[in-house]
């Protein structure tokens, strides 16, 4: 294998990419590359997304296994790159009921992940590079229709009241709902919507088989029993300060909208809704009396214009589902540039691997990569075992 | 006396105007024309407004009175231009502790309504012609720095708690309290305000003699003893349903800017709040529990972007203060138009009256009249008996 030294991941030619998914073997060493690489970084990493998207995941893992990087790719790996126990990882997932999730898994939540993808890459908002999942469920289907609920650790009646009505609506109305597994207003999300037979994802700050806080271990377990437990870091991760924010953008890029009950003056509930803004995502605050201190958070939000004021489930489907559920453009006059280019790639019948519609736009692969899931959204293409193909609309 | 026919009153000459205030015959011929002019409208109305601007309020009120006008201003007219009670009107005032201030008078609030008078003029919004008020504070002083807290009628213990505390803390900061003296939210916080020793005004929509609603008579006589009670509508006139639309365009016009406190979805205090935004002032909600329907409407016009959520006094201080307790800009420079045309037909010493300075600038009586209020709010003159004056800043 030739080294990826800065001089030749500058400019890497399209033959050069590894292929995906094309057989078996190719398979297990993609995924073996994702969750080695996931355990190296531990959260999101951009610099690391940014090689992968340059020289794909298994020439990736290569290369940062042999710290075959340039300089500034070092700082980011060095610490765990001798770490290698991906085929563990995977055995031990299996043995405890976890699956882990990559980008080449159809579960993969593509489309709510591209917001991660368009953000700024110099910033902690990268892609992960797996998620760790435990629970029945398909993480891309259970998050079709999301919304997150969270706020305070500390709630009060008003706001369990309030959480439990709103989830209450939504979980009847066929909504998903994303929520953090804390104490306080998260738990009682989820605790609604479980009891109500709605599904519900707990995106946690810590692997999946530690869950947090440790007296919600029975709820973690009921979550993955009927929704999804789920994590970007590996398999006996404990929970680092600085995961929380990391964590909180998976919570916002996984939902329709975020919605915050009860938040004090700095609370972690305001990061998650700043995450929807940054991913264009609408940010939403149920207000509160304003003689108890536990809605100063909402009613700062709403008062400064980080978050639209909600009262209801009526309102938040308002906010957060048109752009999901309206009617997708599927005229292929609707698409413009590289999605256009990829599109017209696809032959009429019959699919293409990514690989082979970059081959055959002239379009480098990261960028096909990213044109796929918005052909996807606009009803133009799918995906399945074969790959993606056109999508026949009328006559 | 020329009549004021179409055709003379289209273009009248500077030179036709009445004098104001140059005699104290002048002075009392004015006044009865005002309170003639006051009951024969019963309310806003922007064409005998604009007939006043346009020949004087003297030569209005004998047009009227005649019947000389143009077919267009007669039906506003018709209904009640024989009552020519304006003498006993004065008489019965002073009998009874009542005063009218009319737009000659010093404390006429004339920044204030200056506002109104830049509405559309063919809208509901016209200036009063006059204002019948019982109290022994000045208007314009008690309206120097006022806030108006308004909502509903049938508030609960919420209302009451939230209103209590912010007007509290108005009060306690020298701020006036304006309000609607009805049930509920408005006659919490005038007898807050009333409890602190603050300064409170109740705006009527009938004749200040005929207190409304009935069981707060006391709360209107204690108002009278220490604050304003303020009315557009002449003595005896009863409130009728439209009155209390345009008793809103008051409260919000004599305030730095509403308050609702609890508001149902069609509140009158959402009428309130909807004049302060057309007259440029702040539109202001306290949000309170969704659980209950009493705050709706402030969720609303918050949601809708209508007002602006606030949660206590200062947030409604930085809202309202700022545009007032700044610091005047009195460099001359920062007028110009008709305002520097005005300044400059002031003399370095002494003081003219307004109809001097249409004379002495070429610009029309009714434009000199807005001009004055703006270069007085600038900090450049001022007004006092003699008439208008430069104030000397600096060397």
């Amino acid at each position: 294998m030739s080294g990826v030294g800065a001089a030749s991941f500058e400019a890497p030619g399209a033959a050069g990419y590894p292929a995906c998914g094309s057989s078996v073997a190719d398979s297990d060493e993609r995924r073996l590359a994702w969750v080695y690489l996931s355990r190296v970084v531990q959260g999101p990493c951009a610099a690391v997304s940014a090689l992968i998207a340059s020289v794909g995941v298994v020439e990736a893992a290569r290369a940062v296994r042999e710290s075959d990087l340039p300089e500034s790719l070092r700082p980011a790996t060095q610490q765990r790159r001798g770490i290698d126990r991906a085929a563990r990882d995977l055995e031990l997932a299996e043995r405890i009921g976890a699956r882990v999730v990559t980008p080449d898994d159809a579960e993969w939540p593509a489309w709510r992940l591209l917001g991660l993808a368009r953000l700024d890459a110099g910033r902690e908002g990268a892609m992960p590079l797996a998620l760790w999942v435990r629970g029945p469920g398909s993480l891309s289907a259970c998050t079709e229709r999301a919304i997150a609920v969270v706020g305070r650790r500390y709630n009060d009646d008003y706001g369990a009241q309030v959480t439990g009505e709103v989830v209450g609506d939504l979980v009847a109305q066929g909504w998903t709902i994303v929520s953090g597994a804390a104490f306080g207003i998260d738990g009682i999300a989820h605790r609604v919507a479980l009891s109500l037979g709605g599904s519900t994802v707990a995106v946690l700050a810590r692997g999946v088989d530690r869950p947090y806080p440790a007296a919600h271990d029975r709820l973690i377990a009921q979550i993955a029993e009927s929704g999804l437990v789920v994590s970007e870091y590996p398999l006996g991760v404990p929970a680092h300060k600085h995961h929380f924010l990391a964590r909180n953008r998976l919570i916002a890029a996984l939902s329709d909208g975020v919605v915050v009950v009860e938040a004090g003056s700095r609370s972690g509930a305001r990061n998650t809704a700043k995450w929807a803004r940054r991913l264009g995502l609408p940010a939403l605050a149920i207000p509160g009396p304003v003689t108890t201190a536990n809605s100063v958070g909402c009613h700062r939000m709403i008062r400064e214009g980080e978050a639209r004021l909600v009262t209801r489930a009526e309102d938040i489907i308002e906010e957060a589902g048109p752009l999901r559920l309206s009617q997708p453009d599927t005229t292929e006059s609707a698409v413009s540039g590289n999605e256009a280019l990829v599109f017209d790639a696809l032959p009429r019948t019959g699919s293409r691997q990514p690989r082979e519609l970059a081959t055959a736009s002239g379009i480098a692969l990261p960028e096909v990569r990213a044109a796929l899931p918005v052909l996807e959204f606009a009803g133009l293409i799918g995906v399945d075992e074969n790959g993606w193909h056109r999508i026949r609309h009328g006559p």
